[in-house]
């Protein structure tokens, strides 16, 4: 068996499981897994390890686990942190494979708890245990009735089976979704509590899953993201195994999470990151912690749609429209019927309207009429998805209203339900016909806009620039912080252009103050010993001709001269005034959670007062920017909004591309940014005025 | 009886009610009202109407309005539309003070529709009937057993009584309420079905609800408001009443309801108008649909607080992690716990952090311990408002897990429960206790930003500009469409500065061409045959001497010349080119749902590109207007972000209150804009660029 089976073997299948620290009180939480597992029909060997008990809950009790009287593949620990450390000492010894931690007081807990963290693990390693958790509260797979948790949610007199598998950084979370679940007629596959990922993280847990046969989804609530390259490949292989991933994630309001020393940080906060990450690997992401069980169904077994254009019918004017009206605050793109369809229906003597809510208040809502649109909906080519609204008889006659529905299944396209009444009977029917049912207007919205979002997960661009070679050359050269001139000579190797520039290496020699380059220039003082130029008076813009130039020289000479006369001088740089039509800020960072990302926004202040930016995972492809400036709405400006003059979006997009190809720089870029990058008018190209890199330490 | 009680009366207490068009045919929805009135106990007497029967199930059936032995106080016609109409007017002959209208096909189906609406009202105005309808459901009142109504969803075999008045434009969204209420334990008062407004309409309604002795709160679901000042009227007086109204509003989503020559119409879409009405006459907006109910008791009997800061408590991380990141996105004011309060509960051995989320995981969930700190965050004047989550014992020990919440009502501020799990039974503990519980985490955030967002009425500023005379004046005189300069006189009239000018009658006299006022200046032609002057060639900016302004006027004449050879030429205006820290815009505009209401945004295209404006109805006072600023994100740059310097914003402030008190000219203005507003940094005031005024037709 492969480690990886084995390992999923043993989190979600064990075949015998210990209890170490077991109770026989019912009213400690160490009663409970016992219990559970008997109560939820596992049919396993279960073993309660307790030396002071010679039995519990009507079970032989173990004195320890070295005493054990059989192989076993899940060591469950319920003991306090030191005395845990060594039970894991004890499985080694043992021979078992996984044991799972309840307890805290580790790596969450501050230091002291950190370099106890250390210590398990390595205790763990050194006998061959793999870890979940510790801070874990266990694992839950209804299908093999195995309840291997300390969490009272287990109470419940019933554990539906279903078909989604669960990976929770958030032990309660696993009790929200099983109350919730079982409400809406929904059940589980295996449920995972990550803890705190001192050993089995986030990728494995995917991909035990991913293996599992029972597992048709795996839902994530996420509240960091620790090993970006295994959960990429892990979220990419669970895509390719056809299990669509559908992610919750925590944190969305969280500033400054890591800071930086340029802006990008503060654009593209780590959320935003994760955002990204969580796409370009094949993620679905919601908004709402509902919609994350009473959405996967839309895409268990599909495929993300070319297009999103949604069709929205419904038996309650009311109803639909709350839909539609959510949908269309989040940019969905919502589509009429169109004139063949509404002519086909009328020869069947039904008549819809042409607006964005097929409304069958007026036609009749009639089993039959509700089933004619339906199916016509479903297989007319003019929407990739359709939104069904039923009204009060979901409440009153559950058969009756969802039957039209159920006939329907298998939908040929994602089909998502909202019931406007409160409707139990009706969810249960169409969670049982394994259709996405919907309590809310909003959480069916919400689902409906992370389906049309949904992308298959990005291939690396295979096209790095001609220049990458001679920019890993000039990174490798940097010694200590990179100045302005020597990021700027990155980027252009990369392939976005600098300004026409010269150098005057003495500007006080006679006739020395001319630009070769031609007016209007920007002057900026060469000085290895001022690092904030500006602020030291060593820069002048919009300089016109020879004499201002004269000017300029003499008044910063001055300037440095009374605030830094120990500064060395090493010339004046001249740039080339550079015009456009907007300006923007590419830029690129390495995010300790998801790795590298390249952001664009708009140029100064804006893009971080409007948090307006997009965000890929890097690198990207030209085409991958080109659909990045689609998305900033403030490049509006430069899409021909209002009849504007259009910008160079190729050159743009480029230039997106080639920074973005920083991420498999040689030596290892921590961050970059280009601000301000001038676009001009279609045609004429980009150019970077200012920059900066700064090399990972 | 006053008019008004009167009306209360036969809407929501009718001792006598006739079905008009009644039917004992149980498939036939005319048989529903006099089913369900039977069934949940109507005390009142019941009148079938049905000129075929003789009896209907089990009561007498009378053959017409006429026959009706004894007087009636609401007459459900159930009749098609020509029928209806002749209904009201044996309702008329007949005394019946007031007809509920089921039939469609009214105003809401086009023009032919419309005429008959007008016919419908002409009957029952000769008839002295009021109308509720057509087009409506009908009305519930359940602490009267009253349902007269076709409503299906008063099949339930109960109708819980509670204390939440409904108004309602969709019929179907009582269904919703009354079923999703009694899921959560959840009754309502009367609940009105407005239809299409022929005549009693949302403000009476409100007015209805605020008399009625048996409600509490008001409930809104909203498409449009029809009659602004009556409706602003009602807002207030239920205010006043101290019932708070809580408001679901739809169509959010659809742009473009109102057209407008100028900016302000994209901006400020008739939606965000209807926000801003909503406030300003002190109701409570909510962004769900299921906050509508859950909201409520979180501001009956309290009024709003000077301070939005919340508190968040949970035994559980992750269900508390959810509403504190929820309330975090939407931007609501999380306080932690000071320090005193930590220390004194660290007096009575409770351990809690000093973090945004009281996280009780650590203390321990004992019911001592969540009282002792409910009680302290309840009692302490660090915050304003509470959010006290419970986790899966809230599912399976109800009784338990909620009594420190029970315990500790009344509490001294706003208390939202959010529970983790489904709860259905906590859920109906905590509504029996008139205490506001959510199911989701993200209704329970929306409640407490709505709370916080809660504002008295505003009152009506006293101050009007003392130019408000001469404004006046100047718009009387206006003959036709307002030019620039006759706009910009209106605005300097109420105190907004415009910049330094100067006419040249002659252009081409010798020596004319010379800005007395200053270089750098903007020339613009006078002609009253040149609508569009840029277009035309006519305008220059950024002249900075004579020779310049010869130059621009000679191509100007050029220009014009050829284009428009029979133009008019009334000379040259010259304007002083003003500099600034940033360019706003300033709106009015009278619109048809909400009446007149002021705009300020960035100025250029930003502020539609990201729907960032701030909106209040006028006039408004400076002080007002300085909460608008602060309400624009983009005019951080305005209010010192990043150490830019800060603009002028008590002149700016001033110019918006200025602007503003159009609302109350003479001669109705339909919309006025000043784009650009050029704000100069702090003392140095602003200048109006350029504007227009569009007066009433």
């Amino acid at each position: 068996m492969a480690e990886g089976a084995r390992l999923a073997q043993a989190l979600l299948r064990p075949r015998a499981v210990a209890l170490v620290g077991a109770s026989g009180d019912a009213k400690k939480n160490t009663s409970r897994p016992q219990r559970y597992l008997a109560k939820h029909g596992y049919a396993g060997t279960v073993y309660p390890v307790n030396p002071t008990r010679k039995e519990i809950l009507g079970a032989q009790a173990w004195p320890d686990i070295a005493s054990l009287p059989c192989p076993v593949d899940n060591a469950f620990i319920m003991l306090p942190a030191e005395a845990a450390i060594d039970a894991v000492a004890e499985c080694g010894k043992a021979g078992i494979p996984v044991a799972t931690l309840l307890a805290d007081g580790f790596a969450e807990a501050g230091a002291d708890g950190a370099a106890l963290q250390a210590r398990l693990i390595e205790t763990a390693r050194a006998g061959g245990v793999r870890l979940l958790g510790p801070n874990s509260i266990g694992i839950v797979n209804p299908p093999m009735g195995l309840t291997l948790t300390a969490n009272a949610a287990l109470e419940a007199e019933t554990l539906p089976k279903g078909r989604f598998g669960v990976v929770s950084h958030s032990g309660s979370l696993l009790g929200m979704l099983l109350s919730r679940g079982a409400a809406h007629g929904l059940g589980f596959a295996g449920m995972i509590s990550l803890g705190n990922e001192a050993d089995i993280g986030l990728a494995e847990a995917i991909e035990a899953l991913t293996e599992d046969r029972d597992t048709d989804a795996i839902l994530l609530y996420l509240e960091t993201v620790r090993d970006p390259a295994a959960t990429a490949a892990a979220l990419r292989g669970a895509y390719d195994a056809g299990k669509p991933v559908i992610a919750f994630k925590l944190g969305r309001s969280e500033a400054g999470q890591a800071l930086t020393v340029s802006h990008t940080g503060a654009i593209a906060g780590s959320d935003a990151m994760t955002g990204a990450f969580l796409r370009d690997n094949g993620a679905i992401r919601v908004d709402m912690a509902e919609t994350l069980i009473e959405a996967p169904m839309l895409a268990v077994g599909r495929r993300p749609s070319a297009q999103g254009r949604v069709a929205v019918m419904s038996t309650t004017g009311g109803g639909g429209a709350m839909v539609v009206d959510r949908l269309g605050l989040m940019g969905v793109d919502l589509v009429a019927p169109p004139q063949a369809l509404i002519d086909r229906l009328a020869g069947q003597g039904i008549a819809i309207g042409d607006g964005l809510l097929t409304d069958l208040t007026l036609a009749g809502t009639k089993r039959e009429v509700y089933s004619a649109v339906l199916t016509a909906l479903l297989n007319s080519d003019h929407c990739d998805a359709v939104v069904a609204v039923v009204g009060t008889s979901a409440q009153f006659q559950p058969q009756h209203a969802v039957q039209p529905i159920l006939d329907a299944s298998p939908a040929p396209k994602p089909l998502a339900v909202f019931l406007t009444p409160q409707a139990d009977e009706s969810l249960r029917l169409l969670a049982a016909a394994g259709i996405a049912a919907f309590r809310t207007p909003e959480s069916c919205a919400d689902a409906v806009r992370a389906l049309v979002e949904w992308r298959a997960p990005r291939p690396r661009p295979d096209a790095p620039p001609a220049g990458l070679a001679e920019a890993n050359r000039l990174l490798a050269a940097a010694r200590g912080p990179m100045s302005e001139a020597e990021a700027g000579a990155v980027f252009a190797a990369l392939g976005v252009a600098r300004p026409a520039s010269q150098t005057i290496a003495d500007p006080d020699a006679p006739g020395a103050l001319a630009a070769t380059i031609g007016y209007p220039v920007a002057a900026k003082l060469l000085s290895p010993d001022i690092a904030h130029k500006t602020e030291a008076g060593g820069v002048a813009l919009g300089i016109e001709s020879d004499a201002a130039l004269a000017a300029a020289w003499a008044g910063m000479r001055a300037r440095v001269a009374a605030a830094h006369p120990d500064a060395r001088i090493d010339g004046l740089l001249l740039q080339r005034m550079e015009k456009g039509l907007a300006e923007v800020l590419i830029g690129y960072r390495r995010d300790p959670q998801t790795g590298p990302a390249v952001v664009l926004g708009m140029g100064g202040v804006l893009a971080e007062i409007y948090a307006d930016a997009a965000i890929r995972l890097a690198p990207v492809s030209p085409d991958e920017a080109r659909a990045m400036i689609d998305e900033v709405r403030g490049l509006a400006l430069l899409r021909g909004y209002r009849n504007l003059p259009e910008g160079d979006l190729t050159a743009l997009a480029e230039a997106v591309a080639a920074v973005s190809w920083l991420a498999v720089a040689e030596t290892p870029v921590a961050e970059a940014e280009i601000n301000p990058l001038i676009v001009k008018t279609a045609g004429a190209g980009v150019v970077a005025v200012d920059g900066l890199i700064r090399l990972a330490t």
